[in-house]
């Protein structure tokens, strides 16, 4: 998937790595070992991974030192992957949006948007609200009144972010995100059934945290629901309202997490995990996919399945259940022994 | 979180509660006991709660009549939550959209909103659609040719009501809700593969139903789905075609409901639960968190768990699940002892 | 739910069927048995599902050959579901919508819209995309730059297609799909924390693909994620970058796929279950709901639970299960027993 030619000596200097092989050869890509073509830039992590190289057609490589990558070029690297996505930004930029508010969008007049930002085409911005220098509102965003948007943030197509939720420097959240949708908190009613708890609270999100496409963050009840600095959410993410998730999270897809549960730094939940409402996870807990977390976790704690349990107890336990049927079969045989016995 | 400055006194008179205290202090909003500053109005629901106002700068409290609250001020309450949070709905008024069409929202010539709704920006009408009284449409709604939503309704962005679904009087809808998706039907096709079955049924929707943000209700195939009066469905949960939820039914994050299903009255829903389809669940049944629903359940009954069992069964093999390993060695334990007396 | 009025002769002769009775009986709608009208045509599948025809009042049944439909008209079908749902096709025809692009779109100078295709009112078509014949885009689609759509798709409200996707011919699409949103991908950043790997891949969609409303499917890192022609995918799924799915597979509501995974063709993954990244699953297997699957699958394997297990060892565990607290018991009295002996 070409678009620029590069030397490789030039590439090499912008990503500030050392060169054996030819400085004046051209790339034109990146690639997956599989897919390379000659032109194509690939990358090997160790001297293992370097094996996969085979008949890859591929003229240069990221690697680290010392890993022997055949006849083509070596760009050496500590850290090949990352440093190998570095090169890939090079080749497929991010595409850059204009300064300025397309003429299809509806902005309040009192909303104030950054001259640097971009406003694309059916976006609607509410009364008060603000949009940082270079951010980016793709086509059909709507910010309700008051919502507030920091700077080179990115909110793809139809992301919502509700009355007055707050988000930090280079957020960015995928197509279909909605942030500070009502809370799913009841009181019943003068008449019977059910009353909704007002919002009073708001969505706080810190920089640099991204947020997969459909997922949805309630906004808090009296205090705000607030996502940590770095925090990464995939797709389809639930969390509820006034929950606190610390620096640097990762929830993974179809997760979810009930109101009012309070995340240390560096915590993980896997898929598809659900963790209940009003619960304090460490910092750096780990929370398996499926899982699903009934009482607090203590820092750095490992849970899987439903109740949580460690990963081991779980791996012994769904050992041993495979073996219960004919568990069983042995119970009733032994206790058949004692029965003749006691004849 | 201040909006307005009331007199304890006219707050009092306006909740319709009894004050011990000092009618003219001044509170200007509400919060949890442990944000509060001295201007605010909390709650405590007992005597245990009131424990943990301690320190608590807030002038005033609403408490159930006896309940010491210090020296601040007293609403006295017989449901102090409720009465807390319509006194928040005055602090924080639900903001009020003003009657009209937006400029920029595109209506077709023959639907007919009501000249008190609200219809945002960018939203699509489609052909006789209907909007009641007082309903509001936030900003890129898109209904459908033949939609009718009742009176006072919110419809918050980017919400999509399907051909010919009718919602019920003071609905609300959050952002991206579908109501009324194609049903996952299909039947062989004449030439192999799968072919659509098509959606003649609708979506119908009862009164003060609320749906949370990016949930999906598919349109019924020969009947409609129905969603019964007072229902709250939280987010990015599934209503599989035909369903049918009785009323007051709760149905929490992420759960999932397989067509034809349905419901009585009062049913709940767990997070992460699904059931499967064609099932009748009983009026007031409970289906706990992450539970799979394979059968029928009674009026009243409780389940969690999958496949289904009741909440004592699936605590106790839960636990007895933990001792599986351990109790494998102990039968090996005892067949060896026999083993060895046999010899 | 009446909207053309047909004589049998006639709708026979549509559909190619024999007819049995009178040519000159009008119906006038499609109906399940319990809501039939006299007007109504409705279908059993076989002889045991004839008795249900009861008082039914219908005038007409599509049935197979030699199945008594009473005093009724007969439409006589070696498929009875596919022939009566290609009658309702024709009682409820797809709205129609008109070829041109709405004055409110905003469509990219260099973007190839067909003469035939409808753009709709609020849609953003980015610079280089296309949209095929006959394709249809409802209010609120938003195709990024250089997406491409085949011929005869509908894209429902609020579609979003990222950068460089391609969708088929006949690709349905239900309200607030996200094609293409980016990897859940990150790698060690320079200063710490993560950083997100840039997506070169794309999405692929072959012909025939149908995805309900609000699933989610990312695009690949350097190879495309690809979805195989005539997969049917349900509401609120979650497809990681990089999978690929075969021809013809069924994904249910709910599920989610983690990225890198390959599906061979006619794969079925069932409601909420869960397949982990980097996994082979075969041609024809078969994923049971909530299932967790951790391990490659074999051509035709069928599993359930998680992790995964086959669904007879898997009800065999479940039913084992619920003896598990007795079985506890039974072997401390027989552990009891044999210590009373050795005193």
């Amino acid at each position: 998937m070409a678009s620029h030619r590069l030397r490789l000596g030039d590439l090499a200097e912008r990503l500030g790595l050392g060169l054996e092989g030819d400085p004046d050869a051209v790339v034109s890509g990146v690639s997956g070992i599989e897919d390379a073509t000659a032109d194509d830039l690939v990358h090997v992590r160790s001297e293992v991974y370097a094996r996969r190289l085979g008949e890859c057609p591929a003229r240069a490589v990221v690697a680290p030192a010392g890993v022997d990558v055949g006849a083509r070029s070596a760009l050496r690297s500590v850290d090949p992957g990352r440093d190998f996505y570095r090169a890939a930004r090079i080749f497929v930029p991010e595409p850059m949006a204009a300064a300025g508010v397309h003429a299809s969008a509806v902005v309040a007049d009192d909303a104030r948007i950054d001259p640097s930002a971009h406003v694309g085409a059916g976006c609607a911005v509410g009364s008060g609200a603000e949009v940082g220098p270079r951010s980016v509102l793709h086509p059909g965003v709507v910010l309700y009144d008051g919502a507030r948007i920091g700077a080179d943030c990115v909110l793809h197509a139809r992301v919502v972010v509700a009355a007055g939720s707050v988000l930090g420097d280079r957020v960015v959240l995928q197509p279909g995100v909605v942030i500070g949708g009502s809370g799913f908190g009841y009181t019943g009613a003068e008449g019977g059934g059910l009353a909704k708890v007002p919002d009073v609270g708001r969505v706080w999100i810190g920089d640099d945290v991204e947020i997969g496409a459909n997922s949805t963050i309630d906004r808090g009840t009296l205090r705000d629901t607030r996502i940590g600095a770095g925090t990464k959410i995939d797709n389809l993410v639930q969390i509820g309202h006034n929950c606190v998730l610390g620096e640097r999270c990762v929830v993974v897809a179809q997760a979810g997490i009930a109101g009012s549960t309070v995340f240390g730094d560096g915590a993980v939940v896997m898929a598809q995990a659900g963790v209940t409402g009003h619960l304090r996870i460490g910092a750096n807990a780990f929370i398996g996919p499926q899982a699903g977390v009934h009482r607090n976790l203590a820092e750095g704690e490992r849970v899987i399945g439903t109740p949580q349990r460690t990963p081991r107890e779980w791996r012994s336990e769904s050992a041993a259940l495979k073996r219960l049927p004919e568990l069983l079969r042995r119970v009733r045989r032994l206790e058949r022994a004692r029965e003749d016995e006691a004849e």
